[in-house]
């Protein structure tokens, strides 16, 4: 009997189907690359983006030359720009305002064909400290209320580079999905006074049937309700509400456990394309006792069709259960 | 300037990026077709499908039997099963209950080659008829809430057979997607004391920028705040909450507009992947004066991916203004 099961977060109901659990060699990889040719991310191509806001380099080189083992540049073909009001208005019942906010590119590794999965582990917590750094800077900006920093891996994820990075977008509203997550847990905590996500956790070290891997400080887990096959959360055991408040230590052990779980994909699966964001705190909240960051990574195995679209609904053809156990058995 | 607009309904922001906006020419087109081979949906094959629910047959034929112009069949490989009960319980903190639901298969035509599109307007006033005569069905079922019908076109879209078919999937649950639009309009009615489907009807009527075609009773229009590409709605201009309780003249005048408006965006964008869903009222609701069932058709021509998975925030490149002027010229 497939299975109907709720996220005790948002309450988003989706459908597992036990019966007929999708294996990892049942799914079709896309193993689409982005078109090749000139690398605007290389080093040596820091003249072909715009100028660096952000870059970890080596002693005595100079901004937008080589010598870097990270850098954040502003997106080229940006969602939103950064100049500018808000200006909001209506036109008659519609609401609309100008797309002010900003997007930044995070280059992971001055090498083309590293990825965030064979970087050693100081190289992502490189990527965790700047995710950091952008935030803390962008909460300066009074326009803007929310970050999201995510991944796109691979062309069917949403990749148009093909050089490993991942982007940030900041908002000048607090979107739709954050906000739903946030009251979720409100009134989860309204009701228990606790931390929805740390009960989460509690249970899942204790049932340890959705459990992939765990450090001293953070749990990697097949998330109860996913959905989508293999779809994995990494969430920090102890609470903290906002990713860029953690203690300088924990960003090393996110990115042991982070790197280690996308190995552990790739294996798996065979090197798939996915996303992954991260969830925090927006910029007007200050420490949360209900609110706990988490990353969440979902490969792209399936499509998103008429049923999802029209309902929120998802059908997740891989049991959580299964999905961890492969995960956690890989070598 | 990009722009954000909030759709009137959800309140869900998407980012119209006004500047670059994307043409039908710009879209790489994926045109991926189903596995072909053998067709369990063709005339003479009905023995590979479960029996039939429901038929439109010449007379004298016998059921599941050739001489038919539409079949609905269960789904061979159900995402929901109709037997059982629904048995909820908790596990720890999570909650769960049996995938109790119908999934079945509207088998538009008997002829493999067509599609919804190249259908003569009585064949597609069938699949519309349909439609109604399976929701009627259903909802005398005590176990279900609500049915969403939908059309998954092409691989991209996440079809798996290739012969023209939409489906139906009855739920225990009132879908969060479905829940939000309801509870959207029902709040614009305690404000404004109007329907706000009837309101936006009114308006695009007026400023007609974003009007593709219209007939005496509909109205196909590129949403204000399109999530997607080509993203266009059809409304029935009379308000009707319920799709299975309009007059039979106008299924008739749905499937007209319905045929026209797949036609138009086959020919702007070349046959692309779609997926469309009919919103319409839960089986608990009687006729409400604030909710009005329409269409969705969303074009599959981009990528949903990181960004999107985690705010729920859309960026559309096409501007709704620009996506209705092609569909509205185009011969």
């Amino acid at each position: 009997m497939p299975e109907l099961r709720k996220d005790p977060i948002h309450g988003r109901w989706v459908i597992i189907a036990t019966e007929r659990g999708r294996r990892p060699s049942d799914f079709v990889i896309e193993q689409q690359k982005p078109a090749g040719g000139f690398c605007p991310l290389c080093e040596g191509n820091e003249d072909k983006t715009p100028p660096e806001v952000l870059a970890f380099r080596n002693n005595g080189t100079r901004p937008n030359s080589p010598g870097w083992s990270l850098r954040v540049v502003p997106n080229k073909f940006p969602a939103l720009r950064i100049e500018g009001d808000l200006d909001r208005e209506g036109e008659g019942m519609y609401d609309k305002m100008n797309g002010v906010g900003a997007h930044e590119v995070v280059v992971e590794t001055p090498l083309h064909e590293e990825t965030l999965a064979t970087l050693p582990v100081k190289g992502v917590e490189e990527v965790l400290w700047a995710y950091r750094e952008r935030i803390i800077d962008l909460r300066r900006d009074k326009r803007l209320r929310y970050v999201l920093v995510f991944k796109n891996q691979g062309v069917a994820a949403g990749a148009s580079l093909e050089h490993s990075h991942s982007q940030l977008i900041a908002l000048p509203i607090i979107p739709r999905r954050v906000v739903e997550e946030i009251e979720g847990a409100k009134n989860y905590f309204q009701f228990k006074d606790r931390c929805v996500f740390c009960d989460i956790i509690r249970q899942e070290l204790q049932q340890r049937s959705r459990v992939i891997v765990e450090n001293s400080d953070f749990l990697s887990v097949a998330a109860f309700a996913s959905r989508f096959p293999f779809e994995t959360w990494i969430l920090p055991k102890k609470h903290h509400s906002h990713f860029e408040y953690m203690e300088p230590f924990e960003y090393k052990l996110a990115a042991q456990i982070l790197s280690d779980t996308l190995q552990r994909i790739n294996r798996v699966l065979g090197n798939p394309p996915y996303n992954f964001i991260i969830h925090t705190s927006s910029f007007s909240d200050a420490d949360k006792e209900y609110y706990h960051w988490h990353f969440e990574i979902m490969p792209k195995l399936t499509k998103v069709a008429g049923f999802e679209w029209g309902t929120g609904f998802y059908i997740n053809p891989t049991p959580p259960e299964e999905a961890a156990n492969y995960l956690r058995e890989v070598k």
